[in-house]
């Protein structure tokens, strides 16, 4: 990677170095928090049912779709519904710091992995559950799919079209955000493990709580005004300009949030004239006389392309620029300059597509390390570990125990 | 908080007891970042402009989308032009632990406060900046706000109806994405740190780079198939029942997501023929007649309230929800079981609502502790623990350094 002095990006140091994670999760919101620890240096046991895997494996596209958040982990294939599968989880967990599962209610027990059972094996692990809504909720039996979340959150409420039925927002947030949220309570855990202010840790995130607690100043917005937030569609509610606008059928999103953006905005597109027009003089005014403006605005655009637009409006520091689908984002200018997308090698079939860790760093490190593995692609390598011989595991496959 | 053996909410080890974070941000991403901080026990001094302060203090509501996203900080009002006011935060800085900024490029040099300069006075220090594009971007000076994130990341491409414009998604994602790897990134460098592997740490979070790494198996869809990723309103592009329903004018969501879950909704609606039934006999069928399937469903939803399907659906354990809005969601039953509404008392003034953290520990805790202060609330009190006496304070109040 490159590296100008301490604005490098990324140092050598991995700061998880040493720490091993017990995954039992799969689909996303797991395996993206599990996925993150091993960026940031763990080493990532990934187990998986025997003859399935991670359902992910088999959603389309096959393998894009498991890929996406599973690289930096070793599979292990073990059958959790039997005692010789139990045990060797037992043993990776006896010596590791972290255990993450996001299993449906009841699960865990029945297959022996508890937190009061790992900590008696482990008693200075961290255990991590991921659940829909969390022991004790009504919904706790309630499988959390990550649109259910967006609309019980309040979230989808406030996507859509002003006139429309609320939406569902594409980016998986449901999911993610209980994800970064376990990333940084284990983070939180480790670092009063290693002071000494705690020996071992339990931690819940709840799916729908987590996507709650995201609506800050939206909520905010109703408390102080009783009122839910509203769909606004492609316009922000209160600010103007700022939004979608049309160039010629093709869209740019323009944000002149401020007076000076306002300002500067005029000016790039040649009507300073608006400046002094009484309908445009405030935000507010702005706000009140949106759609007028919005056709003004549009004419202005329609003389020239959407893209040289965005570079006029950028080079005088206007917040503006195209909307990128999850195609034409990898040839931004900025994102090829970062090498956002990241192709991992795997010698024996087809390479895999990865999203590089997007924090910089000096000192420390991110890695982009093992790509995503096939299903078992480490089992024997991790039991020969844990002291299991040739023969031993060769039962063990034999016995459907391990794949 | 309640707690029933080791499955409490929140034990009593603040897990950044003694950590002291000095804040130089605003608005929502870096504001976001540091009250997680102070949820997790860490002393937050809040520096903000004098006369003015956090611009989210004169955004309206009025306090509400302040007090969103800032509880548990210590508000010192100063001004950051004066070489009184370096002088001050460079002191504040020399006994803590971590630096937040999210100052627009070139204005933390212009204060005086690089992390090279920083790290003269505190050679352990942590320093984060949150930016919008990063150093070294083509779009380093272009302000980032949400909306241009979302538009830029590719997440607003997937958000709206399917013959619609793309729209924004109402949570802030841009911001809060960017919030949450600044958490877990200092975080994983405070237990870097503890564990003597680094002394310093320099940390840059691109709100843009952030978004993006969101994309995951959207990213993976494309990856796959050489198409972005379709905007599908309020229903699954490929899964089905999956979506929005009518219920006569009130909606709901329906995640029946796999064929067990099909079964056990067919069942709850009394459609158990529809099994038998050649256009819908697998999930790929169903979602080639979705809108067949969703006139008998929004047929048999007819007969009776939203509120009861949802019953009837929930308590056969098949993912249901309402569409809560962000005034709604605080009446339902889990979010007022998890008291995840609080009121934070403030004596001299309107109370504070708040959004209680959603993690829920054994051992660790976190806190509700300071309400949102007024700009300056904290001043005195912490420029005397800084060694500046009352004839002092009053000084640098009459320069203006200090609110």
């Amino acid at each position: 990677m490159s590296n100008n002095g301490f604005h490098g990006y990324r140092g050598e140091e991995l700061p998880l170095s040493g720490i091993t994670v017990v995954d039992l999760t799969q689909i996303v919101a797991g395996p993206f928090a599990t996925m993150t620890f091993g960026d940031l240096g763990a080493e990532v046991i990934k187990v998986e049912a025997v003859g399935r895997g991670d359902r992910c494996r088999n959603i389309d596209p096959i393998p894009e779709y498991f890929d996406a958040v599973n690289r930096n982990k070793r599979s292990v294939g073990i059958d959790l519904k039997s005692e010789a599968g139990q045990r060797i989880v037992r043993e990776m967990v006896s010596d590791a710091d972290v255990f993450v599962e996001s299993t449906k209610p009841g699960r865990i027990e029945s297959y022996n992995l508890s937190y009061e059972e790992l900590r008696e094996v482990n008693p200075e692990l961290v255990y991590c559950s991921i659940t829909g809504f969390g022991t004790d909720s009504p919904y706790e039996n309630l499988p959390a799919w990550d649109m259910l979340v967006q609309a019980m959150s309040g979230a989808m409420s406030m996507t859509g079209e002003e006139d429309g039925p609320p939406v569902w927002s594409g980016l998986p947030s449901g999911d993610l955000i209980a994800s970064m949220y376990a990333v940084q309570s284990v983070l939180a855990a480790l670092f009063a493990r290693e002071r000494g202010s705690i020996r071992t840790e339990w931690i819940e995130v709840p799916m729908l709580d987590a996507a709650i607690s995201w609506l800050t100043v939206r909520a905010g917005y109703t408390f102080g005004t009783g009122e839910p937030f509203p769909r606004s569609g492609d316009h922000h509610p209160s600010l103007a300009p700022f939004g979608v606008f049309d160039c010629n059928g093709d869209r740019l999103v323009i944000a002149a949030g401020t007076p000076s953006l306002w300002r500067d905005f005029c000016s790039v597109i040649g009507r300073e004239d608006l400046l002094a027009d009484d309908r445009f003089s405030t935000m507010s005014d702005r706000g009140e006389n949106v759609e007028v403006l919005t056709e003004i605005i549009e004419a202005e655009l329609a003389t020239d392309s959407s893209e040289r637009w965005v570079e006029r409006l950028q080079a005088a520091d206007v917040p503006a620029g195209p909307i990128h689908d999850t195609e034409t984002v990898w040839e931004d200018p900025h994102v090829r300059k970062r090498n956002l997308h990241r192709v991992m090698e795997r010698p024996d079939r087809q390479d895999a597509d990865v999203i590089d860790h997007p924090v910089h760093f000096s000192a420390l490190a991110t890695q982009l390390a093992t790509p995503p593995e096939r299903l078992g692609e480490s089992s024997a390598e991790l039991l020969a570990r844990y002291g299991y011989d040739g023969e031993d595991i060769e039962r063990l496959v034999e016995e459907g125990v391990v794949e």
